[in-house]
């Protein structure tokens, strides 16, 4: 059973392993300082398909796919699969991922949806209701700026705080296994909002929520940023990374260069001109599968806190003048099933 | 811990408790079948907002607030909080339920999420992850007509298979206790598709999905319609309930009289000029907590399969061209915790 880590902290029993894992990018992710650690990459944006929004369907199969055979595994060993993207009515994760005949639940966390669906198909496999689970998401800079800001042949301008949306996606297999990297424990957020209403400064709506939960995770578990090789937020940007990094001081919590921002990490955010860093859900769920959980499996990182977090609000909502809540769901992930996180 | 039957459905040890429960709806609502059983109902359909959407949120806030006044509990006393809705990113959900301060996860499963909110609720008490978890959704007519159909202004003529959303919310609290009803079992849906292109017609959009995940549990548990009072699907009203008795006729189950649909009972369909009968995330929501559980609570029935349905495309996805998928999450509320199910 797992136990409860002060008011907000779930801590793992089983300590479920990510068994397989695989990131699926196209042109300008390839370009990027890590283009070479993801495992599909497609020169089209269209994936073979009709639509952009078929597209993204079709990289959350792939991605999907590939985790699988990654893994040894096939759909049918799937006891349960998360998944969700950015799409009104999360269509790339329910046209990309039907024919995998596998128990679905579909999610809405926006660029949160990584943490959120790995949190769930963590607890499917520590709670005993499945074997294996699965966790899938995209985004597709195209789909994204059609629903979202403006067609793409407007050609309009962004602004510096923009994020530039990852055409990309990342998938996750849990179950139990001897080998690490394992999810620790995992700390649900709330929604948070100060205010924020630019729609082209999301990072900086999302930022309080960041803050809310790893403050948090560090009075539950009483850890502080030391105790971790690297807090990865994803995608908060430049302007949403130092305002997380001003929160959390202002807390009595110095980041002291552990943070690190997954929109930073896609983009090289100067020679791609990609405004304040990456966003999507894609973006998160690639560095997680492409960067992280690789650097995990060889050794090089142990103790690491993954955040991705949200912006929840729709065009409709900030067209009525509602400001943007945003959340963050942090997951432990370690080297190691049990004892204090130290880095050495 | 939990059991696994057959290859689908997953038996809780623990079997959570439904707390406390709450159905909010609107002038409609009151004027159909069951409308003496809400616990509020408001005639503005506005709820003192200042949009449609504000107002779908604000539903789901009073259901929840209600819900818990209705169990003694305040928002601090429940661990995580599952919400959804019909809009595009799930704004009702985010804005409505952000004060309650709840760690929140948001869903997608467009009219199937009463069941799939309640499903992980279950399994958070279940599977030691929450002492207390909450479930709520939506749907409002008018913010879902302007999104999905027409701008009501215009009018539009509806043709005989379409349904009419619900403007209604649904909160359930799930927990331990010895009172019932009591989560025995659920099985959880895979995406089904047949073809169907008929934005008007989402009943036999959703159908096979129905039968997919009923014949499942029939198999998985080696039971029948016999085994149970009632079998109440949402909302496939009545072409797609039609289809699911033909669906599970050919494959060997006569629902023979066992089968209600949500979407039959909130509405009178003939006097209130409801085409094919009710839908939305909130018709499920509300006849699951104005109708079935007082029901269950009073004695009157005792063993129930609730089978929320729902339709997975978007506006895009159907004037691209592609069919509908569906899917149906079931959930076996009994008024006993263990022993076969048997009506007398």
């Amino acid at each position: 059973m797992p136990t409860h880590t002060g008011n907000y902290t779930i801590t793992m029993e089983r300590c479920p392993s990510l068994l397989g894992f695989a990131a699926v990018g196209s042109k300008k992710e390839a370009d990027g300082p890590i283009g070479n650690n993801f495992d599909i990459i497609s020169s089209d944006a269209l994936f073979g398909q009709k639509s952009w929004e078929l597209a993204e369907g079709q990289m959350q199969k792939v991605a999907a796919e590939k985790a699988l055979s990654k893994a040894s595994l096939s759909p049918g060993d799937i006891g349960m699969l998360f998944a969700g993207d950015l799409l009104n009515q999360i269509t790339a994760s329910h046209y990309g991922l039907r024919e995998l005949g596998i128990p679905f639940m579909g999610l809405y966390g926006a660029c949160s949806t990584m943490s959120q669906g790995l949190i769930l198909a963590a607890m499917m496999v520590e709670g005993g209701f499945a074997g294996k689970s699965m966790a899938v998401t995209s985004s597709h800079f195209c789909s994204a700026e059609r629903q979202y800001r403006f067609p793409l042949e407007y050609g309009g301008t962004r602004t510096p705080t923009a994020q530039w949306t990852a055409t990309a996606a990342g998938a996750v297999i849990v179950g139990e296994s001897p080998s690490p990297p394992y999810v620790r424990s995992v700390c649900i957020g709330s929604i948070e909002n100060k205010d924020v209403k630019d729609l082209s400064n999301m990072g900086a709506a999302m930022a309080p929520a960041a803050a809310l939960t790893l403050g948090r995770f560090f009075k539950d578990t009483c850890t502080g940023p030391d105790n971790y090789d690297v807090i990865l937020t994803g995608d908060l940007g430049e302007i949403g990374g130092t305002l997380l990094a001003q929160l959390m001081e202002r807390d009595g919590y110095k980041l002291n260069g552990k943070h690190a921002d997954c929109g930073l990490i896609l983009f090289d955010k100067e020679a791609q001109d990609t405004g304040a860093g990456g966003s999507g859900c894609g973006c998160a769920a690639a560095v997680l599968c492409a960067y992280l959980l690789p650097r995990m499996r060889a050794g090089k990182i142990n103790e690491v806190l993954f955040m991705a977090t949200g912006a929840l609000m729709s065009p409709t909502s900030v067209q009525q003048g509602q400001d943007i809540p945003g959340i963050a769901h942090l997951v432990h992930l370690s080297t190691k099933k049990s004892g204090r996180p130290e880095v050495s």
